[in-house]
């Protein structure tokens, strides 16, 4: 079934003020009176709706529905600026994955440079690409998008973390595959989580050594080279698998 | 360093004869005598080469190389054909993640339809590509492409794995997050494994039943619904951690 985040609290009825969110209902959707969607407000719980009137884009709030499958842990992915569209992928695939928030900061070896005009603009087509993802992908949250224009400014974030990854495949070449399984095993529910990714050419000495002041744990991600984009759904993928199929695991059995 | 694969048995000079491999190194690279490269045959051995003479694209083989950073299971990724050019991506990022073979099927609710040239020409193309990614990510094979045109064709070959899981979102949906976990526990160095995906629509009933038969085991991959392209990154990554991450870490613990 169709499902839309709106914004706000819900109450009953709901009337739907998004423009692009009733177009995509109405137009593209065509919902007529009786129809049913799943709809999702600030508090993260879906709730079944059903059109009351098409016209006044007005819906009926029916039952709300137990399913949750947001991450037992707040996972921020922040990349350094990637080339050119890559942040698109990354943001769409993170979502489906289950990302928390999804950050990118200019590193040190970003080749992009990109100023305050251009960075509002970008963050809004991810905003845009990330809430699709996040209803296609049937998600309780949508993903906060937040591009830093300053490294300083992202360096101030790093306080408000339980665990910061740093993924470092120099990690990896030097035969230390297990940090990263190691380290999955000390996290607990809740927790919030941010793994750093480098641009194309990695994260610079100067800025491993800053993570690492901010409490930041180099991890490899496998033995092969992975690209920029690819690291963050390697990360998500293996965080979905230690921490909710282990996890669901060790309740079965 | 740069690496190239190429095809046949090591020899000692090497003659590059491939024109797309020898354009790269002396054209784009601009290799000139004593520079050094990686080159990879068909027996996946690393050796570290050095260039005899740009004119005649010979090289003098130096050493072997010890890395080694194959997935210690044969993974095969068999995606139901779908839209647009998503087998690019999946075909570029499986080869990052460590696939060994990347097929395509036309499955029953495949919205396109690809003929014999088209196929051919995709195939082609899509070759490229994982050359291209086996040669970034440092593989020491390059991965099989192979799209085939009927479906009976295909399941012919499942006679040939260890393991053939079936992704399948309504197992995960049904509560049950942990068959592949489970699963995983038995898989033993050397397997051949195979994994199938659906095309968007996902995979039919019929199939289901066709895939089981074959001994398939269904396995969800995690609670969020993950798009055709991403599934695949995903049950890669899951397979890394598994038997590259967590082997290691027993033999380091």
């Amino acid at each position: 079934m169709q499902q839309y985040f709106v914004n706000g609290r819900a109450e009953n009825p709901v009337i739907i003020r998004d423009r692009d969110t009733a177009k995509h209902m109405f137009s593209v959707m065509r919902l007529v009176a009786g129809d049913e969607v799943v709809l999702v407000f600030d508090d993260g719980i879906k709730r079944l709706a059903k059109v009351l009137s098409a016209e006044n884009h007005s819906f009926e709030l029916i039952e709300d529905l137990p399913d949750n499958v947001e991450l037992p842990v707040q996972v921020t992915i922040a990349s350094g600026f990637p080339k050119g569209d890559k942040l698109d992928l990354i943001s769409q695939k993170a979502t489906e994955l289950g990302a928390a928030a999804i950050w990118a900061y200019p590193a040190d070896w970003s080749v992009v440079k990109w100023d305050g005009k251009k960075l509002a603009k970008k963050e809004e087509k991810l905003a845009k690409i990330v809430l699709g993802a996040a209803e296609q992908s049937k998600r309780n949250r949508v993903p906060e998008v937040k591009l830093f224009d300053q490294k300083a400014a992202f360096l101030e974030q790093l306080t408000g973390f339980d665990k910061i990854f740093i993924a470092y495949e120099e990690t990896a070449k030097a035969g230390d595959l297990s940090a990263l399984a190691r380290e999955l095993e000390t996290v607990e529910t809740g927790q919030k989580i941010l793994f750093i990714f480098g641009p194309e050419g990695g994260i610079s000495p100067k800025e491993i050594e800053l993570f690492e002041q901010a409490g930041g744990i180099k991890v490899g991600l496998g033995p092969r080279i992975l690209r920029t984009e690819t690291a963050p759904l390697y990360a998500l993928s293996v965080l979905s698998y230690a921490l909710e199929m282990k996890e669901f695991k060790s309740l079965d059995s």
